[in-house]
């Protein structure tokens, strides 16, 4: 080979060049021919720093659309990002692919994600990218910008606080039921619209961006949902020193979600601990609750009162109509 | 299983809590009970953003010291954040594990990690942790402070420019060769101590973070070198629309290196091209060798001048002692 091919870019440089340059709008992203990228946050402002990765065969089927997993996999962090109040303004993306991943997939990939980005306003920044001999794994850090010192906590629920989630609960869970197993459709009567409200809310959470400002202004304490409403309630309910009483017939229910659940009511398990929601919990006080639907409502956005804060220490109680608490198998899906 | 059961700790939590949470000593992380950390950086800096990967089997052998993984994983991003002139703030940790990963591994990789994270001022701000069908995944995204707009670029070289290496160059790639190739210490006639030396320098890069400030005060342009001394400055001189000529016989190596190549030539190939370096690779005027040369004394680190930057475009010319051009097989690691 001449000496003249060290002028030449590495096959690395050609990838990220033709698929990722053009998404690397932020002029700290230098085009990516840096070797890392500069960020400030906006004046009186913290950054609020959040990872969350997606690997395939455990957080998505190796043969869902690419484009679909590279938004899923920046909406994950996003929903992270709007649920501490704050707005996004980059993120950084680690992807390891296996041998066989080529064109066909990056460019729908980077394609995806680039139209995500754009609409989120949450440009690339920078990223490394490598060859692994394990499934293909994106792990996404994203930036957000909030005013100092005003990241919307877990810890903060006060006594006598109402609970409440952005959205429907359980669709998702449900989506990778149905995805897993072919006869659940027929099981739970489902038409085929109420098949595939369930099967899109897995492949593709909406993060509830739109919001971010009203829960800085009115939520004492907020998280997203992504490990189960249960569990995840539980861990904001801990960080508070807390407990929280839920009314489960109160819990927004998808009417795909609805259906299912009436033919199976066991279903009311995996809608409260299923996990992979990307709605918003959040605590208020009871004087705030009609201010924050109001401005979340502006912002196209459903919130439901679920359940209020009480005295604990970590539980969070799911109460039937008669008042009697559920018991639940796994309150919170964890991989460990 | 009771109801109480929602108020106890997944086997994440426990896992992050026992390993994760006693590293997490920024304010900012929470204690890693909530779901993103805030950062702000220093009055009058900008955030330098970086974000590298180990994949096992692909970075490191299944059987390195879980504690040195750790450190590499830390210390490779390090590296970017010294180049570019910044220090340390804090990093994200994701991690993607197989299922046979116990107590056994990540006991000593958090330990690792947590001396690096202290001894270079760089605590855990956050991160995810996962269950993988493939290889140990470990990204970290790290964090730097640099004053506002002062970043060193990779563009930034200027004709006459002197082109600077710390450290030696060569000996990771070498390293990395006897690891492979239990033949090679008799072929090359190296001691014990060599051997050591060339596989602790592939097991274990050493980040040039006290020079941050001597390449922010004096530098033109910057960057590790991760991909090959060949490779990288060819990168450089595209980024900065110049060339570089190299006099080889200036290139710095170790005794051990220097002992290899006097065994076997062509390892010159693998000495220039074979990356994991970790050295820093800089420009500056004639006029500031000097004053640099100082500062990186003081602070511990040899810098050795090897070149200067010409006219061209992007190319990299590695003169021998007849000053004729060396030709390379690969100029610059890629993995596509």
């Amino acid at each position: 080979m001449m000496m003249e091919e060290s002028a030449t870019l590495s096959g690395e440089e050609r990838l990220i060049a033709r698929y990722f340059r053009p998404l690397a709008k932020h002029p700290g992203a230098f085009r990516l021919v840096d070797d890392a990228a500069v960020l400030a946050p906006p004046a009186g402002c913290d950054l609020v720093l959040k990872t969350d990765g997606l690997i395939g065969g455990v957080h998505f089927f190796p043969d869902d659309p690419p484009d679909a997993v590279a938004k899923k996999a920046l909406r994950v962090n996003l929903s992270d990002l709007a649920a501490k109040g704050s707005r996004p303004l980059g993120f950084l993306l680690a992807l390891a692919l296996p041998e066989k991943i080529g064109e066909a997939w990056l460019e729908p990939f980077a394609r995806g994600l680039g139209e995500d980005a754009d609409f989120f306003e949450c440009p690339l920044l920078g990223g490394d990218t490598d060859r692994t001999p394990g499934p293909i794994t994106i792990s996404i850090a994203a930036f957000g910008a909030v005013r100092h010192g005003e990241m919307v906590r877990r810890a903060g629920a006060k006594l006598g606080d109402r609970v409440v989630v952005t959205g429907t609960i359980g669709d998702a869970a449900l989506g990778l039921l149905l995805r897993r197993d072919p006869a659940t459709p027929e099981r739970w009567e489902l038409n085929r619209r109420q098949q595939d409200h369930l099967k899109a809310r897995y492949l593709l959470p909406e993060p509830r961006t739109t919001i971010a400002e009203a829960l800085r202004t009115h939520a004492t304490a907020a998280m997203d949902v992504s490990d189960g409403l249960a569990g995840d309630l539980a861990k904001l309910c801990r960080a508070s020193g807390v407990a929280a009483e839920i009314d489960v017939a109160s819990v927004p229910l998808s009417d795909a979600a609805r259906a299912a659940h009436a033919k199976e009511p066991a279903l009311i398990d995996t809608i409260l601990t299923g996990g992979d929601d990307y709605e918003v919990l959040a605590t208020l006080p009871a004087a705030r609750v009609e201010a924050f639907r109001q401005a979340t409502s502006a912002a196209g956005v459903l919130v439901t009162e679920i359940g209020k804060v009480i005295v604990g220490e970590g539980n969070a109680r799911f109460l039937d109509q008669k008042g009697k608490p559920l018991a639940f198998a796994h309150p919170s899906f964890s991989h460990f």
